[in-house]
């Protein structure tokens, strides 16, 4: 399906065609303050300046008294008004910037307006999107988590009985969730050396990623009540990104029992800039990934294509500034999850949890069943066994991240629609 | 020791004598909005009220442009500005206060003032004393995690090898963190019943408390760096509070492998109201329990005696308000932990994760290792085995809580210095 067609000039390639129109929080050398924007092409419109100049007038849907949500520095105000009017934002924009705009007034014949609020995109900066109040990441992906299961434990018990009845998560570190681009320590702490019984004390030795989707919410339900399926919690998302779940394998083996994984989790997750809706994705919903349990009522869905079909992908660029060399290790449908994402929330909040506008659910990893389709290092590289490096250009090898690695996750959902980048820089290890 | 004495009438047995000064939020039905607040004895005293009439103005380490810290809505501010300033703070209040303060003026000899700041305490309602950016919940009380160990696992593999070697913890959910008083809601969930391998849903059947101690943060350490013990972590507390982790046995159970507990927590957890200062405990200082476990260095703290022994206390009221009954069903010593909280803090961020201002780490549930000093109901019923009824006031028994019941805990060091109430009610199940 190709785009609408816009008075911009909108790369033909590109993530942001007026298909998608996700939001995000800019800062500019334009302007003071950080403040909500959408990407269009190789613009963003700044809606603050947008809004302030008048940008909304034949939104009429839209009260005035709302519009101070694109003055605030974060999606959170915005989030809260709801999907119906994030859509009818993204309807707006996507007619404001048509080539048949019914309103050529408002931006296209508005060559002061255009200077004032259309900037060019590699001239800002991108923020984290949202206030994240808490952050919650499950274990949907259920290639990865059979295959990290085996690895951790064994085949035989490499998933727990509760898997396929109910969506399993943890609780994560909200303080350490950081926009695209933000460098990232290698972590120090204890690690138990292979047959050893006694933990040593010192920087990670197997840093790795995690290929994850992140949903962002925009509802809040009050403690001792619960979002439900087929209503509450598909109307709960605010919208997603890609996330990058660093992990430190090591930290976290010898941390993670009896009461889950901590410091091997902790030290850094990074998320995409963009918050691309439910609408831009509607069009790519398809089928969940087959779970043959029969599900308990609150968590049957009455319909199944309740995933999306990104295409993502995985490079991991080494070689520094100088000698860049960049591979594409893992290439992976999005689509390959167990529990859908209103599932998940649906679960989250069975026994009363109150989830708050901005909240973070990551999916889990996401993996295919092919060799070239998986999420983490852990499963490539078969937890760092002998003769399972990695090949990447220029002859070079990793079983694990070294210092200077770039990871960066895209993904595509279709034509003219997708995130952009999620990528961080390990930089050296943490101070102590 | 006997507190300081006041010109303003504390009862004898008070928490709240001169030898405290806690700080709270409270709101008022004499005020509009939130604020900062001392209570002393049976009044307390509205910060925001005495700030602005002038009462801080002989403490003249405290700049003026900090005063707007008792103009907020939560003490994080106020926490922020450093554990020298909140002695500083609390010396002068005694000060104030006492019998013999240098500055009558103030408020001993101003009745006007005392008539605007002074307020009785039953008349003013307390909240949440911070906002909570992120919640971890340690496993640091030593007996307990054997005791549930044992029950959860078996007795071989109570303590996983790790135990001994670092402060075990997992992120909870900072939402769910509530003030004393406010209502908890029976957990909805997935439980397996006995000998069978399919979960049913239904109202959690295992409603449990947990006595813990909770440690509220006033400093910020940036992503990739670390607090350091003997130094740093210690400088990072603000104060202290009781807290009642509320667990569903059942759901917790069934949910926990492999990543730890989740909706077996996340439905509530309670703290008392006012925050107790490093210097109103210090007095109090005892060992920890002893860790045969050479510590690395990252762990070890130059002195031992770096936990409280604060006598706490759990109460279990039942039959409602018609016919209450309570009975006091364990007291134990704050000081069975094995780790101490600038330990916690020190392994929290050895790999780098960032804490903020206003995060509460819990010490996990405090028992001793005789039958009457057990932290949770779990360990008093041994997970409801045949037999192991608690025996309440008026010939009733529990092995978990009935909707209705009440769990007040208290905590006091010594004459004059103790937490007040952490106290919830079961109210019935979360809707759904």
């Amino acid at each position: 399906m190709a785009p609408p067609k816009s008075w911009l000039s909108i790369p033909e390639d590109s993530d942001f065609s007026l298909a998608n129109i996700p939001f995000g929080i800019i800062r500019s050398k334009f302007s003071d303050g950080h403040r909500p924007a959408i990407p269009i092409g190789n613009h963003v419109l700044d809606l603050k300046a947008f809004s302030s100049a008048g940008g909304f007038a034949e939104l009429t849907s839209f009260p005035k008294e709302h519009l101070s949500v694109f003055d605030s520095t974060t999606l959170n105000d915005f989030a809260a008004l709801g999907q119906k009017t994030h859509e009818n934002v993204r309807k707006y924009i996507q007619d404001v910037f048509s080539e048949s705009t019914s309103h050529p007034e408002i931006l296209k014949d508005n060559s002061e307006l255009q200077k004032a609020a259309l900037l060019p995109k590699h001239e800002t900066k991108n923020l984290l999107p949202m206030k994240i109040g808490d952050y919650t990441d499950f274990y949907a992906g259920y290639n990865h988590a059979f295959n990290a299961g085996c690895l951790f434990r064994d085949p035989e018990n490499a998933l727990k009985p509760n898997y396929t009845h109910l969506p399993v998560g943890y609780h994560g570190r909200a303080s350490s969730v950081v926009v695209s681009g933000t460098p990232i320590h290698r972590p120090q702490g204890q690690i138990l050396p292979p047959g050893s019984q006694t933990p040593i004390h010192g920087p990670s030795k197997k840093l790795d990623i995690e290929l994850e989707l992140g949903c962002l919410l925009c509802t809040s339900n009050p403690m001792g009540t619960s979002l439900k399926l087929n209503g509450d919690a598909e109307e709960a998302i605010f919208g997603y990104v890609l996330m990058n779940d660093w992990s430190s394998r090591d930290i976290q083996r010898w941390e993670y029992v009896p009461l889950g994984p901590f410091n091997g989790k902790n030290f850094g997750t990074t998320i995409s800039p963009w918050v691309v809706l439910p609408g831009a994705l509607e069009p790519y919903r398809v089928k969940k990934l087959e779970n043959k349990t029969e599900l308990l009522p609150y968590l049957q869905e009455k319909r199944q294509d309740t995933v999306y079909d990104i295409s993502l992908s995985i490079d991991l660029t080494i070689g520094g500034d100088e000698d860049p060399a960049t591979t594409t290790i893992a290439k992976v449908s999005s689509s390959n999850l167990l529990w859908s994402f209103p599932q998940m929330i649906a679960h989250h909040t069975m026994g009363g949890c109150p989830m708050n506008v901005g909240d973070l659910l990551g999916s889990g990893t996401i993996s295919g069943t092919s060799k070239n389709e998986l999420g983490s290092l852990l499963e490539m590289g078969k937890d760092g066994k002998e003769g399972e490096e990695l090949m990447l250009a220029g002859m070079n090898t990793r079983k694990w991240l070294l210092d200077g690695d770039v990871a960066t996750f895209r993904g595509k959902a279709g034509e003219g629609v997708g995130f952009g980048e999620c990528t961080g820089r390990v930089v050296g290890t943490s101070k102590h």
